[in-house]
Protein backbone atom coordinates (compact mmCIF):
# COMPACT_ATOMS: atom_id res chain seq x y z
CA UNK A 1 0.00 0.00 0.00
CA UNK A 2 1.34 3.37 -1.36
CA UNK A 3 -1.22 6.17 -1.05
CA UNK A 4 -0.78 9.57 -2.99
CA UNK A 5 -2.42 11.88 -0.94
CA UNK A 6 -4.92 13.42 -3.03
CA UNK A 7 -4.62 16.96 -1.51
CA UNK A 8 -1.51 18.88 0.00
CA UNK A 9 -1.85 18.04 3.66
CA UNK A 10 -0.08 20.74 6.23
CA UNK A 11 1.57 18.18 7.11
CA UNK A 12 2.52 14.75 5.37
CA UNK A 13 1.21 11.90 7.52
CA UNK A 14 2.10 8.25 7.41
CA UNK A 15 0.06 5.48 5.68
CA UNK A 16 -0.69 4.28 9.18
CA UNK A 17 -0.73 8.09 10.82
CA UNK A 18 -3.84 8.27 8.28
CA UNK A 19 -5.40 5.07 8.72
CA UNK A 20 -5.48 5.60 12.48
CA UNK A 21 -6.77 9.51 11.79
CA UNK A 22 -9.45 7.53 9.45
CA UNK A 23 -10.63 5.19 11.92
CA UNK A 24 -10.90 7.71 15.03
CA UNK A 25 -12.99 9.67 12.71
CA UNK A 26 -15.39 6.59 11.62
CA UNK A 27 -14.92 5.44 15.64
CA UNK A 28 -16.24 9.13 16.69
CA UNK A 29 -19.25 9.23 13.50
CA UNK A 30 -21.07 5.44 15.20
CA UNK A 31 -20.52 7.13 18.71
CA UNK A 32 -23.49 9.16 17.85
CA UNK A 33 -25.11 7.56 14.85
CA UNK A 34 -25.71 3.74 14.38
CA UNK A 35 -23.30 2.68 11.94
CA UNK A 36 -26.06 2.24 8.76
CA UNK A 37 -26.24 6.13 8.83
CA UNK A 38 -22.76 6.29 8.60
CA UNK A 39 -21.58 7.04 5.21
CA UNK A 40 -17.79 7.19 3.59
CA UNK A 41 -18.68 10.71 2.79
CA UNK A 42 -19.34 11.13 6.14
CA UNK A 43 -15.91 9.60 7.17
CA UNK A 44 -14.29 11.65 4.58
CA UNK A 45 -15.49 14.78 5.89
CA UNK A 46 -15.09 14.13 9.71
CA UNK A 47 -11.58 13.34 9.10
CA UNK A 48 -11.27 16.05 6.62
CA UNK A 49 -10.09 14.57 3.52
CA UNK A 50 -11.51 13.21 0.38
CA UNK A 51 -13.62 10.79 -0.18
CA UNK A 52 -11.39 8.71 -3.17
CA UNK A 53 -8.75 8.68 0.13
CA UNK A 54 -10.93 7.13 2.06
CA UNK A 55 -11.36 4.68 -0.79
CA UNK A 56 -7.81 4.01 -0.76
CA UNK A 57 -7.08 2.84 3.15
CA UNK A 58 -10.81 0.54 2.36
CA UNK A 59 -10.93 -0.35 -0.87
CA UNK A 60 -13.50 -2.62 0.10
CA UNK A 61 -15.94 0.32 0.80
CA UNK A 62 -17.91 0.53 4.15
CA UNK A 63 -18.23 -2.80 5.48
CA UNK A 64 -14.33 -2.76 5.45
CA UNK A 65 -13.81 0.17 6.96
CA UNK A 66 -16.69 -0.76 9.34
CA UNK A 67 -14.80 -4.08 10.26
CA UNK A 68 -11.48 -2.16 10.91
CA UNK A 69 -13.13 0.12 13.31
CA UNK A 70 -14.57 -2.64 15.02
CA UNK A 71 -11.47 -4.50 15.22
CA UNK A 72 -9.83 -1.07 16.49
CA UNK A 73 -12.48 -0.84 19.33
CA UNK A 74 -11.82 -4.13 20.31
CA UNK A 75 -8.43 -3.72 20.78
CA UNK A 76 -8.51 -0.47 22.94
CA UNK A 77 -11.19 -2.64 25.05
CA UNK A 78 -8.62 -5.32 25.89
CA UNK A 79 -6.38 -2.48 26.81
CA UNK A 80 -8.82 -1.94 29.54
CA UNK A 81 -8.21 -5.72 30.71
CA UNK A 82 -4.99 -4.86 31.36
CA UNK A 83 -4.17 -4.45 34.71
CA UNK A 84 -1.04 -5.06 37.11
CA UNK A 85 -1.30 -8.41 39.01
CA UNK A 86 -0.87 -6.91 42.46
CA UNK A 87 -3.15 -5.70 45.06
CA UNK A 88 -6.27 -7.07 46.32
CA UNK A 89 -8.30 -9.43 43.30
CA UNK A 90 -11.84 -7.59 43.57
CA UNK A 91 -9.64 -3.68 43.85
CA UNK A 92 -7.70 -5.04 40.60
CA UNK A 93 -11.48 -6.49 39.12
CA UNK A 94 -12.71 -2.48 40.32
CA UNK A 95 -10.17 -0.74 38.13
CA UNK A 96 -10.43 -2.72 35.08
CA UNK A 97 -14.42 -2.07 34.89
CA UNK A 98 -13.59 1.35 35.73
CA UNK A 99 -11.44 1.76 32.20
CA UNK A 100 -14.06 -0.34 30.71
CA UNK A 101 -17.30 1.64 31.83
CA UNK A 102 -15.00 4.63 30.60
CA UNK A 103 -14.78 3.08 26.98
CA UNK A 104 -18.72 2.27 27.18
CA UNK A 105 -19.35 6.27 27.90
CA UNK A 106 -16.90 7.56 25.17
CA UNK A 107 -18.20 5.31 22.19
CA UNK A 108 -21.34 5.36 22.71
CA UNK A 109 -23.51 4.31 20.00
CA UNK A 110 -20.26 2.75 18.59
CA UNK A 111 -20.55 0.22 21.78
CA UNK A 112 -23.71 -0.73 21.45
CA UNK A 113 -23.20 -1.19 17.65
CA UNK A 114 -20.20 -3.43 18.33
CA UNK A 115 -21.90 -5.76 20.81
CA UNK A 116 -25.38 -5.51 18.64
CA UNK A 117 -23.54 -7.22 15.96
CA UNK A 118 -23.48 -3.48 14.05
CA UNK A 119 -26.61 -3.47 11.27
CA UNK A 120 -24.15 -2.95 8.73
CA UNK A 121 -23.22 -5.95 7.87
CA UNK A 122 -23.23 -8.97 10.66
CA UNK A 123 -20.39 -11.67 9.31
CA UNK A 124 -18.80 -14.03 10.80
CA UNK A 125 -15.71 -11.93 11.04
CA UNK A 126 -17.91 -8.99 13.04
CA UNK A 127 -18.97 -11.64 15.49
CA UNK A 128 -16.03 -12.94 15.77
CA UNK A 129 -14.34 -9.79 16.69
CA UNK A 130 -16.54 -9.45 19.52
CA UNK A 131 -16.17 -13.29 20.66
CA UNK A 132 -12.80 -12.96 20.58
CA UNK A 133 -13.30 -9.79 23.28
CA UNK A 134 -15.43 -11.81 25.41
CA UNK A 135 -12.84 -14.52 25.39
CA UNK A 136 -10.09 -12.35 26.61
CA UNK A 137 -12.15 -10.82 29.18
CA UNK A 138 -12.86 -14.29 30.49
CA UNK A 139 -8.94 -15.24 30.05
CA UNK A 140 -7.42 -11.91 32.03
CA UNK A 141 -10.45 -13.05 35.01
CA UNK A 142 -8.44 -16.80 35.19
CA UNK A 143 -5.27 -15.47 35.17
CA UNK A 144 -5.69 -12.83 37.97
CA UNK A 145 -7.36 -15.65 40.13
CA UNK A 146 -4.19 -18.06 39.67
CA UNK A 147 -6.86 -20.13 37.04
CA UNK A 148 -5.26 -22.03 35.13
CA UNK A 149 -7.40 -24.80 34.16
CA UNK A 150 -11.35 -23.87 35.14
CA UNK A 151 -13.74 -26.47 35.36
CA UNK A 152 -16.94 -26.19 33.33
CA UNK A 153 -19.13 -24.08 36.21
CA UNK A 154 -16.53 -21.52 36.98
CA UNK A 155 -16.01 -21.25 33.16
CA UNK A 156 -19.42 -20.83 32.70
CA UNK A 157 -19.78 -19.09 35.99
CA UNK A 158 -17.52 -16.45 34.64
CA UNK A 159 -18.71 -16.30 31.16
CA UNK A 160 -22.41 -15.34 32.34
CA UNK A 161 -20.88 -12.56 34.65
CA UNK A 162 -19.59 -11.09 31.71
CA UNK A 163 -22.91 -11.55 29.40
CA UNK A 164 -24.14 -10.04 32.06
CA UNK A 165 -22.04 -6.96 32.23
CA UNK A 166 -22.51 -6.05 28.51
CA UNK A 167 -26.13 -6.34 29.15
CA UNK A 168 -25.95 -4.18 31.86
CA UNK A 169 -23.49 -1.68 29.95
CA UNK A 170 -26.07 -1.73 26.67
CA UNK A 171 -29.34 -0.93 29.08
CA UNK A 172 -26.78 1.77 31.12
CA UNK A 173 -26.80 4.07 27.56
CA UNK A 174 -30.04 3.37 27.27
CA UNK A 175 -31.10 4.71 30.66
CA UNK A 176 -28.82 7.84 29.75
CA UNK A 177 -25.84 6.51 31.95
CA UNK A 178 -28.12 5.85 35.04
CA UNK A 179 -26.81 4.78 37.36
CA UNK A 180 -23.80 6.63 37.87
CA UNK A 181 -20.58 4.91 37.41
CA UNK A 182 -19.12 4.54 40.69
CA UNK A 183 -22.29 2.78 41.68
CA UNK A 184 -22.79 0.60 38.31
CA UNK A 185 -18.77 -0.51 38.64
CA UNK A 186 -19.42 -1.62 42.56
CA UNK A 187 -22.57 -3.38 42.05
CA UNK A 188 -21.18 -4.90 39.12
CA UNK A 189 -18.02 -6.43 41.26
CA UNK A 190 -20.45 -7.62 44.51
CA UNK A 191 -22.54 -9.39 41.37
CA UNK A 192 -19.36 -11.06 40.32
CA UNK A 193 -18.49 -12.48 44.04
CA UNK A 194 -22.36 -13.14 44.54
CA UNK A 195 -22.67 -15.57 41.19
CA UNK A 196 -18.96 -17.06 42.36
CA UNK A 197 -20.48 -17.65 45.99
CA UNK A 198 -23.65 -19.64 44.40
CA UNK A 199 -21.65 -21.50 42.45
CA UNK A 200 -19.18 -22.11 44.98
CA UNK A 201 -21.57 -24.65 46.67
CA UNK A 202 -21.87 -26.97 44.14
CA UNK A 203 -18.20 -26.54 43.06
CA UNK A 204 -14.93 -27.27 44.99
CA UNK A 205 -12.73 -24.67 42.71
CA UNK A 206 -14.76 -22.13 42.80
CA UNK A 207 -15.56 -22.57 46.39
CA UNK A 208 -11.69 -22.18 46.71
CA UNK A 209 -11.36 -19.16 44.92
CA UNK A 210 -14.45 -17.75 47.21
CA UNK A 211 -12.56 -18.34 50.14
CA UNK A 212 -9.62 -16.73 48.72
CA UNK A 213 -11.38 -13.60 47.75
CA UNK A 214 -12.98 -12.84 51.13
CA UNK A 215 -10.11 -13.45 52.63
CA UNK A 216 -8.35 -10.96 50.43
CA UNK A 217 -11.09 -8.24 51.07
CA UNK B 1 -52.48 -18.63 -0.71
CA UNK B 2 -54.17 -21.94 -2.36
CA UNK B 3 -51.35 -24.23 -2.83
CA UNK B 4 -52.31 -27.34 -5.02
CA UNK B 5 -50.50 -30.29 -4.34
CA UNK B 6 -48.15 -31.12 -6.60
CA UNK B 7 -48.03 -35.08 -5.74
CA UNK B 8 -51.15 -37.03 -4.28
CA UNK B 9 -50.29 -36.50 -0.40
CA UNK B 10 -51.55 -39.79 1.36
CA UNK B 11 -53.94 -37.17 2.95
CA UNK B 12 -53.97 -33.79 2.20
CA UNK B 13 -53.17 -31.16 4.43
CA UNK B 14 -54.46 -28.02 5.00
CA UNK B 15 -52.11 -24.76 4.08
CA UNK B 16 -51.80 -24.21 7.81
CA UNK B 17 -50.74 -27.67 8.42
CA UNK B 18 -48.61 -27.93 5.70
CA UNK B 19 -47.19 -24.61 6.92
CA UNK B 20 -46.55 -26.50 10.08
CA UNK B 21 -45.19 -29.17 8.46
CA UNK B 22 -42.47 -27.62 6.61
CA UNK B 23 -41.27 -25.25 9.23
CA UNK B 24 -41.01 -28.51 11.42
CA UNK B 25 -38.74 -30.17 8.81
CA UNK B 26 -36.55 -27.36 9.25
CA UNK B 27 -36.21 -26.91 12.62
CA UNK B 28 -35.77 -30.69 13.01
CA UNK B 29 -32.54 -30.02 11.00
CA UNK B 30 -31.53 -26.24 12.33
CA UNK B 31 -31.51 -28.24 15.53
CA UNK B 32 -28.44 -30.59 14.09
CA UNK B 33 -26.96 -28.28 11.71
CA UNK B 34 -26.14 -24.31 11.10
CA UNK B 35 -28.80 -22.71 8.98
CA UNK B 36 -26.17 -21.77 6.35
CA UNK B 37 -25.53 -25.74 5.53
CA UNK B 38 -29.62 -26.22 5.28
CA UNK B 39 -30.69 -26.27 1.70
CA UNK B 40 -34.56 -25.82 0.68
CA UNK B 41 -33.81 -29.44 -0.82
CA UNK B 42 -32.94 -30.63 2.32
CA UNK B 43 -35.97 -28.89 3.71
CA UNK B 44 -38.32 -30.72 1.40
CA UNK B 45 -36.67 -34.06 1.57
CA UNK B 46 -36.74 -33.85 5.49
CA UNK B 47 -40.90 -33.16 4.79
CA UNK B 48 -41.25 -35.64 2.08
CA UNK B 49 -42.45 -33.04 -0.33
CA UNK B 50 -40.99 -31.51 -3.30
CA UNK B 51 -38.66 -28.28 -3.74
CA UNK B 52 -41.47 -26.73 -5.66
CA UNK B 53 -43.81 -27.07 -2.88
CA UNK B 54 -41.81 -25.62 -0.63
CA UNK B 55 -41.00 -22.79 -2.78
CA UNK B 56 -44.79 -22.47 -3.21
CA UNK B 57 -45.10 -21.94 0.60
CA UNK B 58 -41.39 -19.73 1.40
CA UNK B 59 -41.77 -17.52 -2.05
CA UNK B 60 -39.01 -15.52 -0.39
CA UNK B 61 -36.49 -19.30 -0.48
CA UNK B 62 -34.67 -19.58 2.54
CA UNK B 63 -34.38 -16.28 3.82
CA UNK B 64 -38.18 -16.42 4.47
CA UNK B 65 -38.26 -19.71 5.43
CA UNK B 66 -35.69 -19.55 8.31
CA UNK B 67 -37.49 -16.33 9.48
CA UNK B 68 -41.06 -18.10 10.00
CA UNK B 69 -38.84 -20.93 11.09
CA UNK B 70 -37.32 -18.66 14.28
CA UNK B 71 -40.95 -16.83 14.35
CA UNK B 72 -42.19 -20.66 15.12
CA UNK B 73 -39.17 -21.48 18.12
CA UNK B 74 -39.73 -18.12 19.16
CA UNK B 75 -43.27 -18.52 19.88
CA UNK B 76 -42.64 -22.02 21.35
CA UNK B 77 -40.06 -20.56 23.70
CA UNK B 78 -42.57 -17.76 24.95
CA UNK B 79 -44.42 -21.08 25.83
CA UNK B 80 -42.51 -21.86 28.21
CA UNK B 81 -43.30 -19.11 30.46
CA UNK B 82 -46.81 -19.46 30.55
CA UNK B 83 -46.96 -20.68 34.41
CA UNK B 84 -50.07 -20.07 36.55
CA UNK B 85 -49.43 -17.59 38.76
CA UNK B 86 -50.19 -20.02 41.85
CA UNK B 87 -48.07 -21.06 44.92
CA UNK B 88 -43.88 -19.94 45.68
CA UNK B 89 -42.62 -17.62 43.43
CA UNK B 90 -38.84 -19.28 42.90
CA UNK B 91 -41.14 -22.78 42.66
CA UNK B 92 -42.77 -21.41 39.38
CA UNK B 93 -40.00 -20.02 37.79
CA UNK B 94 -38.07 -23.57 38.45
CA UNK B 95 -41.15 -24.77 36.42
CA UNK B 96 -40.50 -22.28 33.99
CA UNK B 97 -36.50 -22.89 33.70
CA UNK B 98 -37.55 -26.49 33.21
CA UNK B 99 -39.59 -26.32 30.39
CA UNK B 100 -37.16 -23.50 29.19
CA UNK B 101 -34.03 -26.23 29.24
CA UNK B 102 -36.05 -29.03 27.72
CA UNK B 103 -36.60 -26.44 24.39
CA UNK B 104 -33.09 -25.91 24.51
CA UNK B 105 -32.12 -29.43 24.75
CA UNK B 106 -34.65 -30.67 22.18
CA UNK B 107 -33.61 -27.51 19.27
CA UNK B 108 -30.08 -28.39 20.17
CA UNK B 109 -27.99 -26.20 16.68
CA UNK B 110 -31.70 -24.59 16.15
CA UNK B 111 -31.75 -22.70 19.71
CA UNK B 112 -27.98 -21.76 18.99
CA UNK B 113 -28.60 -20.28 15.58
CA UNK B 114 -31.74 -18.36 16.84
CA UNK B 115 -30.05 -16.76 19.92
CA UNK B 116 -26.71 -16.27 18.01
CA UNK B 117 -29.41 -14.24 15.31
CA UNK B 118 -28.45 -17.36 13.09
CA UNK B 119 -26.08 -16.85 9.91
CA UNK B 120 -28.02 -17.38 7.19
CA UNK B 121 -28.70 -13.39 7.17
CA UNK B 122 -28.71 -11.55 10.41
CA UNK B 123 -31.19 -8.68 9.82
CA UNK B 124 -32.85 -6.39 11.74
CA UNK B 125 -36.26 -8.83 11.84
CA UNK B 126 -34.58 -11.78 13.20
CA UNK B 127 -32.63 -9.41 15.52
CA UNK B 128 -36.25 -8.29 16.32
CA UNK B 129 -37.76 -11.80 16.83
CA UNK B 130 -34.67 -12.64 19.50
CA UNK B 131 -34.94 -9.15 21.80
CA UNK B 132 -39.04 -10.10 21.44
CA UNK B 133 -38.46 -13.51 23.35
CA UNK B 134 -36.23 -11.50 25.75
CA UNK B 135 -38.48 -8.92 26.58
CA UNK B 136 -41.47 -11.44 27.26
CA UNK B 137 -39.44 -13.02 29.64
CA UNK B 138 -38.70 -10.07 31.67
CA UNK B 139 -42.33 -9.12 31.41
CA UNK B 140 -43.66 -12.44 32.60
CA UNK B 141 -40.85 -12.04 35.77
CA UNK B 142 -42.20 -8.69 36.47
CA UNK B 143 -45.69 -9.95 36.37
CA UNK B 144 -44.94 -12.88 38.74
CA UNK B 145 -43.60 -10.53 40.82
CA UNK B 146 -46.22 -8.07 40.86
CA UNK B 147 -44.25 -5.33 39.43
CA UNK B 148 -46.42 -3.33 37.81
CA UNK B 149 -43.71 -0.80 37.11
CA UNK B 150 -39.73 -1.80 37.15
CA UNK B 151 -37.81 0.92 38.07
CA UNK B 152 -34.33 1.32 36.36
CA UNK B 153 -32.23 -1.18 38.76
CA UNK B 154 -34.52 -4.23 39.06
CA UNK B 155 -35.23 -3.94 35.62
CA UNK B 156 -31.49 -3.87 34.80
CA UNK B 157 -30.55 -6.53 37.34
CA UNK B 158 -33.78 -9.33 35.87
CA UNK B 159 -32.54 -8.67 32.13
CA UNK B 160 -28.56 -9.27 33.16
CA UNK B 161 -30.16 -12.58 34.31
CA UNK B 162 -31.73 -13.45 31.31
CA UNK B 163 -29.32 -12.82 29.33
CA UNK B 164 -26.95 -14.67 31.42
CA UNK B 165 -29.64 -17.72 31.15
CA UNK B 166 -29.16 -17.72 27.67
CA UNK B 167 -25.25 -17.73 27.70
CA UNK B 168 -25.44 -20.32 30.10
CA UNK B 169 -27.51 -22.41 27.81
CA UNK B 170 -25.51 -21.65 24.77
CA UNK B 171 -22.32 -23.14 27.26
CA UNK B 172 -24.30 -26.21 28.15
CA UNK B 173 -25.37 -27.17 24.88
CA UNK B 174 -21.33 -26.79 23.50
CA UNK B 175 -20.55 -28.69 27.29
CA UNK B 176 -22.79 -31.83 26.24
CA UNK B 177 -25.49 -30.39 28.15
CA UNK B 178 -23.29 -30.93 31.54
CA UNK B 179 -24.30 -30.61 34.53
CA UNK B 180 -27.28 -32.25 34.18
CA UNK B 181 -30.34 -30.26 33.58
CA UNK B 182 -31.95 -30.54 37.11
CA UNK B 183 -29.09 -28.93 38.70
CA UNK B 184 -28.84 -26.28 36.16
CA UNK B 185 -32.35 -25.32 36.78
CA UNK B 186 -31.78 -25.07 40.44
CA UNK B 187 -28.44 -23.04 39.97
CA UNK B 188 -29.91 -20.41 37.40
CA UNK B 189 -32.55 -20.12 40.42
CA UNK B 190 -30.55 -19.34 43.10
CA UNK B 191 -28.19 -17.02 40.52
CA UNK B 192 -31.38 -15.50 40.49
CA UNK B 193 -31.92 -14.84 44.07
CA UNK B 194 -28.17 -13.80 44.78
CA UNK B 195 -28.39 -11.05 41.68
CA UNK B 196 -31.61 -9.65 43.45
CA UNK B 197 -30.10 -9.67 46.96
CA UNK B 198 -27.09 -7.92 45.82
CA UNK B 199 -29.40 -5.00 44.08
CA UNK B 200 -31.37 -5.12 46.96
CA UNK B 201 -28.47 -3.21 48.72
CA UNK B 202 -29.35 -0.17 46.53
CA UNK B 203 -32.70 -0.03 45.62
CA UNK B 204 -35.33 -0.49 48.09
CA UNK B 205 -37.99 -1.62 45.58
CA UNK B 206 -35.71 -5.08 45.06
CA UNK B 207 -35.30 -4.98 48.83
CA UNK B 208 -39.06 -5.18 49.26
CA UNK B 209 -39.07 -8.56 46.36
CA UNK B 210 -36.56 -10.08 47.85
CA UNK B 211 -37.91 -10.04 51.32
CA UNK B 212 -41.26 -11.28 50.04
CA UNK B 213 -39.38 -14.32 47.66
CA UNK B 214 -37.26 -15.11 50.95
CA UNK B 215 -40.82 -15.04 53.30
CA UNK B 216 -42.09 -17.27 50.35
CA UNK B 217 -39.69 -19.77 50.14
Amino acid sequence: MSPQAPTPAYRRLSVEERRVQLLEAALALFAHRPPEEVSLDDVAEQAGVSRPLVYRYFPGGKQQLYEAALRSAADELRLCFDEPREGPLLARLSRALDRYLAFVDEHDTGFSALLRGGSVAETSRTSSIVDGVRRAAADHIMSHLDVAEPGPRLHMTVRMWITAVEAASLMWLDEDKQPPVDEMRDWLVEQFLAVLTVTARRDPQTAALVEALAADL
